[in-house]
């Protein structure tokens, strides 16, 4: 999916997204609610906005999160870049800052601007970093055919139920049952007449989106099996865990970008073909232009490694470009960015075409650029 | 608690403690078993025994393993100077292990050389790495009193059941049920009885022991609020988790390792006892004697930072063995060793004891040992 294009939702329903992001986070130990830590230099609650935001069909992103923490979720969705966020005051529980996040959709004088009230409506965690538009895309699904449904996982403990002497009084078996996880999606109209009935024990003590919509509608949630990343960061060594799947995902990452002219786009797309079995391909076949917003979706995503597809002699200027891009953007160069130019040659003569000037100008350009921790390669590729 | 020595058991109870370690860990995806997974260099199972080891009234420890991973973890057991272990082969499943483990205190025909039946014995899993002294210490005391008992943690997702059809059935209340965690405890007699008793059908398809207590033995067990670093490590993040958490316990762990007399001890304690309250002092006042298996069990343990308290006038002899100690031992040295020299001097004299060709003798040896990833810093203390 290339960044920026809207595409088509599943089964052709307008979607839009809500995440609440008012917790506390006081299991985590530390006075920075969760989803504002930082991992990898960038605050938890963005990178979950942005797996919202890499899926082209969802409209609109409502984070809601506790007054006090407005402005800062301002900031992120500046600095960050995010679009199609819109940011809303919290309430003091869970369910009442998803009412919240859902009002926006519905009542006109919550908001100043009434947004477009979709059919259905996702609810994500801000703390649930990692979640796969797959996924999503099956859950929405369920729901447009349920009129509810949520992700689950296999239970990784026993669950027991204790008695009033603090002893066991039973433990579940484990089959049977499954922890909710996220994303859940609902259509709107369900949930919202679910928050609107419920009561205020329910605002106040429940957790549970499925059991409101099953309650109040009568709407059996269906349950769709999630993938591992799903879960949510609630201890320290879940934000541990975080910043290594994020190392390892940007390592895993490339973007591609080409100019090759139409008539080598075959030999310019091999390459981006064979690496796309291999690792995860950001995008592919697209130019480099600093006013397209497209590169500037990739760059701000955080991608640390890049294939720079050329038939010029030279792309050292083109790289540039690319390199000050980099510099601009907010991406933590703690780590490496590999930066890969590809000289494509396809002219029937023999001899290298790239010349000893050339080779010393590449060579220049990637020492300079390694001390601001760009790492750039030279490949030279014949082809006849 | 200094290594080697051996305490008394909470309520001067016998103790020993079976780890099931037979998991094929196929959710970690991978051809390794979880258990068998390196973090930082050591495999996970070691990190579990020494957490038992460390606890000095444990008198055996069973570590169950399937057939072949015996050699393995035989080997494991030698490279990392494990003791007080045993190791035993395990069934098809958790509950087979577990009970296979059991047998050694109580089947002469089970083991060459029968091991001394514990009034308690504890079970904890070799994928739970962290577990300190004290919520052990509790679990054998709750199981001394109501013949078992378990940890168990908050519920982190809400469990629900389903419907043969795939969809929400009913959500369980969250405040009411606990997940039900490791380490648990028992009187030796009523867990093997439970055992012995139990169907092939609990044998196969049981996981939870607290459970056999209860439907055999009519035990219900204690339940004990265990601390959030008791978790399971099942999933690939769970071992990045692990892996970011003991190199943190790296970094704040030290070893003061002093030889100052009997004259100067109280001076030499001042040190150790004011690093105390700020980060765990893994041991203090032993002396550097490279023959010393409490010196060879601290440096195996992994410690990372040491202070080497003295009262001559320059150690660099005592230092260096210190450093052979360390590159000979399995510790990788991937992160830095940090080497604190301290010089106590108590003597009247104001002007400073250690002259240039001190400073410059460690100046260099701080050089050298900088090469093997071993920072030493000197420090002078005049006391009067």
């Amino acid at each position: 999916m290339e960044p920026g294009s809207r595409g088509a939702a599943p089964g052709g329903v307008s979607v839009s997204a809500v995440l609440p992001a008012g917790g506390s986070g006081e299991r985590l130990g530390g006075a920075t609610p969760k989803q504002f830590c930082a991992v990898q230099g960038r605050p938890l609650v963005s990178y979950a906005v942005r797996a919202m935001e890499r899926i082209s069909w969802i409209s609109d992103i409502i984070v809601v999160v506790s007054p006090e923490n407005i402005e800062t979720m301002k900031t992120i969705i500046e600095k960050y870049g995010h679009r199609r966020v819109t940011v809303v005051k919290g309430g003091i529980t869970r369910h009442r800052s998803i009412f919240n996040g859902l009002k926006v959709f519905a009542e006109k004088e919550f908001s100043s601007h009434l947004l477009q009230k979709p059919e259905v409506v996702i609810i994500h965690d801000a703390v649930r970093p990692f979640v796969e538009e797959d996924i999503v895309s099956k859950v929405v699904m369920a729901a447009k055919e349920h009129g509810a449904a949520g992700a689950i996982r296999p239970l990784v403990s026993t669950v027991i139920a204790s008695a009033a002497d603090g002893c066991l009084d039973h433990s579940l078996e484990r089959a049977r049952y499954r922890a909710s996880e996220m994303p859940q999606a609902f259509l709107f109209d369900i949930i919202y007449e679910a928050y609107q009935q419920c009561t205020d024990y329910d605002l106040d003590y429940g957790t549970e989106c499925l059991h409101l919509a099953l309650k109040y509608c009568k709407t059996n949630a269906k349950l769709v099996e999630g993938t591992a990343d799903l879960w949510k960061v609630t201890y320290k060594r879940d934000l541990y865990a975080a910043e290594s799947i994020i190392k390892d995902n940007l390592s895993q990452q490339v973007c591609v970008i080409t100019n090759v002219k139409e008539a080598l786009a075959q030999v310019g797309l091999l390459l981006p073909e064979s690496l796309k079995s291999q690792i995860k391909v950001e995008a592919i076949s697209i130019s480099l232009n600093k006013n397209d917003s497209r590169v500037q979706n990739i760059i701000s995503g955080q991608c640390y490694n890049f294939v720079c597809v050329n038939d010029k002699r030279c792309a050292i200027q083109e790289t540039q470009e690319l390199v000050d891009m980099l510099e601009k953007s907010n991406i933590p160069l703690f780590y490496p960015v590999v930066l890969i130019l590809v000289h494509l040659d396809i002219s029937e003569n023999n001899s290298f075409s790239i010349g000893m000037e050339d080779l010393t100008t590449i060579k220049k350009f990637a020492r300079e650029t390694k001390k601001k921790n760009i790492l750039v390669y030279g490949l030279l590729i014949q082809y006849k």
